[in-house]
Order: structure tokens, then C-alpha cells, then sequence
């Protein structure tokens, strides 16, 4: 039975699911949301997710929210079943080394990130005002960060030195970042292992099938 | 070689770490903090944690950051090998309702509870003025997520069914919440599943053991 994902191709979770279908070869049916008010119904929040929200995982009858627990799901069953695609290792250091990057992305990386989501994606989207002061604090903030994963990267293509689902929770953010017109900041000569990360990430194949399959990165 | 931890023991963020230690059952030395300075150091940046953070974790010249990352790596490393305990299954389902509850934690539980520690634990620690509004608004959106758990925990004595990691990142904030005046929230009539749920993970020997040692639970 095809996989089932309910989210919406817009977002910066559900992007992460897709993403790891996509890596691990995995076929799926995207079940879009057409209204942000669904997700929010008695009868969702009863059989779908009880806070309400994207994405959902339905795997032949076995049900699971929250994106990161539903790409490690994905990980753990179908890793090497479609392609020779490692995103979590076996060994025991290599697998703690995704998780510390997963969390370091959750923990540094995306708040600053989700700042700028906010003003240059969300509001414009909205029709809201957008505030050029916010944009400016929150370039500062990713600044700082970008600043340690130069460091982080040093000698190494990828976070953990291999691909891995730690760079894949970096995708949707620094996406939006780069098409709202951001993309210096990943692509700064003062920084060329953060350049090179992004360069050569955001150029495989997996992640080039997301983008030209998404509308909301035109 | 015996296990360190860096961190410090009033930390929410150690508290998990020495919890998933002691239901292992796995012997470690704590390298507590004398002060929080320390981690801005060139040095503790360069060679501990690259943000300036705790807990770091060292097994054996094996260095890894980031609390829940570290947890993980303990369970895969030493689950089985000095007691019974299991905090994530082998089984694939099972496994992915953990990392969806510890997911919850992080995206829906501890939002509110960090307010009310900030208030009452946070503040007062450090001579600072206490905002009662704050408190008031803090304990209502605990209370709506609490009515969520509370059918979470519908016919089960933990969040998945059988104690796991996803019922010890919980500890912490609960713990503090508890102890700062506010433990109705988690012994409610209205909420007799969270209740339980409660009574029986904070009365386990392990966190009894982690509360007795530490002067910070007083």
C-alpha cells in the first residue's frame, strides 16, 4: 500500500518528509491540505494529529506525526530497501553525530532562520507588513551562526562528514532563505565551507526533484 | 573508562542526560559547572560545544553535545548491557512513537512549562522580579496542553504504552513545576490519565534517585 503524507508542500516540516521519501527512493501520495482550517477540525485532531498540525504519516495503517519522528521512521524501515542512500549509519558514533546536528539545527540554526521565513515568505504571502528591522537582526543572527558551522564544516562536505538526515532538516529554511533573495548569506567568500555545504547539498538530485516539483519555490 | 558528563545538575537539559543514565544504569562522573561563564570560553567553544552550551557528553575520547542527541547514543551504545531497562524498542513501530513523543515534548509541552520556570525557578534564583501575569497565562496553556495529554494517556500508564525516552524528556520542567507550587496541574481530578501518568514515571527509582542527589530539587 502507498505511503500516505498529509502536510502541504509549502511547509518547512512537511518539506522535510518529503525530502526523505524522496533521498531513500521511497514512492508516496501527497495529500495536500487545501485549507489551514482542517487541520484544526474535532475530527482531525481525534485521528490525525491532536495539536492540530502537518505533516502525518499513514504507512499501511500505522499512523505517525511529527516530522522528525516520521523521517527517522522512514530511516529505520526503508534504508537500503529502494537505494544504497545512508541518512542515519548503523555504527553508534556515526548515528550520534546526525542526531547532535539534527538538534543543532533545531536548537541554532532555524530560530534565526524562522525569523526571516517570517517577514520575507509568511507575510508577504499574508499581505502583511513586512519589517525591514526584523530582517536586519535576524541576517545578524544567521550571520553568528553560519560563523560556527564554517567551523563545523571545516575539511568536510557534509555536517557529520557523510550525507546524512542532519543536512536535510537544513533544507527548507535556507531554501526559502535563498529564494527570498538571502542567498549571500550561503554563499559568502568568508565562508567557503558553508558555501561549498550548500552548494553541493542543495545540487542533488533528490533535493532538485523537491524544488521542481513545488510551486511554492518559484 | 567512566563516562563524563559536563553539565550542571540544575539544568534541564543535564537532568535528561543523568535520568537516561541512571535507568541504564550506566556509572558516569559529572563535571559540574562552577560557573556558567566557563561555557564562552575560546576554549570550551573549540573543544566542547561550539554554541556554548551543556551537556557534553565524553565516552571514551568519544565527544558528543546536545542532550537528546546524547540520550539516543546512550540507549544505542548501552541499553541491555547493565539492566533490563528499555527506553527505545528495536521494534520499528514502537520505536517512532517514542521519537514522536519526544517530538511532542519539545514542540508542544515544554513552551509553557519553560515560562512558568523562568518565573518561579528562573527569576527568583537569580533575584528578579516575578511577573504573576505571566504565571496566570503560562498555567492556562499548560492546562490546554495537559487536556491533550490527557487523552494521549487514555487506557495507558505511559505516553507510549511502555516507559521509554519519550516519558524522561518530560521530567525536568515537570519537576520544577512540581516543586515551585504548581504540581495541581499534574494531579488534576479533571485529568486522572496525566495524573497517574505522573505518579508513576516520578516514583520510578531512578528519577527518585536523580531528585535525592540533586540540591537543586530542594
Amino acid at each position: 500500500m502507498t505511503i500516505q503524507l498529509i502536510g502541504y508542500p509549502a511547509s518547512t516540516f512537511t518539506l522535510i518528509v518529503i525530502a526523505t521519501l524522496e533521498e531513500l527512493g521511497i514512492p508516496f501520495e501527497l495529500t495536500p491540505l487545501t485549507n489551514f482550517a482542517d487541520i484544526k477540525t474535532p475530527e482531525y485532531l481525534a485521528t490525525k494529529h491532536p495539536f492540530g498540525m502537518i505533516p502525518v504519516l499513514i504507512d499501511d495503517g500505522f499512523k505517525l506525526y511529527e516530522s522528525r519522528a516520521i523521517a527517522r521512521y522512514l530511516v529505520n524501515k526503508y534504508q537500503g530497501t529502494k537505494n544504497s542512500t545512508v541518512l542515519i549509519p548503523s555504527d553508534v558514533q556515526k548515528a550520534a553525530l546526525v542526531n547532535q546536528y539534527i538538534s543543532v539545527e533545531t536548537s541554532y540554526f532555524t530560530d534565526p532562520l524562522k525569523k526571516l521565513f517570517y517577514q520575507e515568505i509568511f507575510s508577504k504571502r499574508h499581505g502583511q507588513p513586512v519589517d525591514p528591522e526584523i530582517i536586519k537582526v535576524a541576517r545578524e543572527e544567521i550571520n553568528k551562526v553560519l560563523d560556527v558551522y564554517e567551523k563545523l564544516l571545516e575539511g568536510k562536505d557534509y555536517l557529520t562528514g557523510e550525507f546524512s538526515l542532519a543536512d536535510i532538516v537544513h533544507y527548507p529554511y535556507t531554501q526559502y532563505a535563498v529564494n527570498s533573495g538571502h542567498g549571500d548569506l550561503f554563499n559568502d567568500p568568508k565562508r567557503p565551507n558553508v558555501a561549498r555545504w550548500w552548494k553541493i547539498i542543495s545540487e542533488r538530485e533528490a533535493w532538485k526533484k523537491v524544488i521542481s516539483e513545488n510551486k511554492f519555490f518559484d
